[in-house]
């Protein structure tokens, strides 16, 4: 398993329970764990996947919904310790988000496509799981209203795309660049401007 | 016709009925009737056959639009009386329900797919239309709440892929334990266990 | 550029409008704006590709998504002033809407499929990504209640599909008729009958 690939389970399992955080907040049964955990952990690609009329990737290697039902079933049972490593999990959200942006941007490259639906699919690999996470929970997704979160996953689909670097060094550096810019508005509290409606 | 079609084309008019039925309390318009009713009756195949990339089940037979037309059709015009068969109506559904697992389960099964997507797809076929007539109609998805209603799908599906017998005996046997799960839980007010939000 | 194009990337960027105006109801950020821009303008287009399984139309053509990103920005920053030509808005997102009916419908019967699956196609093009729109916005979709909207989308594919002229011919025919039957529908304030529930 080369590192990569652990960052992308880890991205998965942190995302799962974010997913599953949410389910705790509706009072869900363990079913909707699952769905809610699912939604962020394999959400964004499989519609990246459908988009570019590839095989699903969860379909291809299983192992992503196993890390996703141990996710939702450590926080069905466990849901009280998680909610105290908050900042912990915040951190490896971003952590996860940062990868999910560079896995596809690089699967879209890969396949041939341009830099512009590359970017596309990095910020959609990284964030619109878990605008359907929040939409099926009956919530305004957060990430539609202030927070650097999609920002990073911009940010580091770009400097992918434009890396003149091997893949390789591109990936690390597009996984660092969304984290660091994530990093800066967790750390500040940064927001992007939202209009006042009046 | 097969009995497989007549149960499925039944399944499909039930599921569309109960989407149309959300419809009456939001006191939509007909168009707002047939929306809500696609969305259970086609909305988990649709998944289904996009996840899986094969031609969409409607799309190759329309036959699943007019029987869903004609469901919200009839329930635009006579819910006062339909709304007063809703035992009829919960059994009728827990059929549906029991037959679209087993058919999600045997169609991913026979395009070469391994158990565990196939059950996947089972539960898929079953239950998200119902979770995305639910969103459209910005109510929290019932079945992530508290039912034996997915469990069903699950253990319909799991039968299936584990049946040593040949594959219509195998659906047969999918669809009567799923009924009979879905039927307990109708039966006995069973409920999956919540967490408790504190 | 041809004239179809050119209505065509009036309607993309018109129905990007009224999702931006909602992210501003919502006091959205500028990744909101986008989103939601992206929902009505390139969403019900999207889903009829993916359902028929041909490459998405923005992914080939970036253009649909420059002029969305246009839309998105531009109400970001003079959304009050674009409040006060709702008037305007209304009849170009009546022109929107037929024109897309038009072309959904044109892509399916080029492609093959029979005119069921053209009028559906020509349906979905024109009003899913504003369910969509409405939706993640967390708003029960308006065009499920009570408006001349989906019905004026539905008579302008009937027309296509049943014409007997030249594509083009029809394609205008079409174009006209649902914006008529919209037209009529703002005029005199029609709307379709709902039920009253009880």
């Amino acid at each position: 398993m080369s590192l990569l690939e652990i960052l992308d389970h880890t991205g998965v399992f942190v995302f799962a329970i974010t997913g599953a955080l949410v389910a705790v907040r509706k009072e869900m049964d363990i079913f909707g764990f699952v769905v809610l955990a699912l939604m962020p952990a394999v959400g964004g690609g499989t519609l990246r996947d459908i988009m570019l009329d590839v095989p699903v990737f969860w379909i291809v290697d299983n192992t992503y919904l196993f890390v996703t039902l141990a996710a939702a079933i450590v926080t069905f049972f466990a849901h009280r310790l998680i909610q105290r490593l908050s900042e912990l999990l915040t951190w490896l959200d971003a952590l996860g988000l940062s990868v999910f942006c560079a896995i596809g941007c690089a699967k879209a490259l890969e396949l041939g496509y341009g830099p512009v639906v590359a970017v596309v699919m990095g910020v959609i690999t990284a964030v619109a799981g878990g605008i359907v996470r929040d939409v099926i929970a009956n919530e305004s997704p957060l990430v539609l209203h202030k927070e650097v979160y999609a920002t990073a996953a911009f940010a580091g689909s770009v400097v992918f795309v434009v890396s003149p670097m091997p893949d390789q060094v591109s990936l690390l550096a597009a996984i660092i660049t969304a984290f660091v810019v994530r990093g800066l508005g967790i750390t500040f509290g940064l927001s992007l401007p939202t209009v006042k409606h009046s």
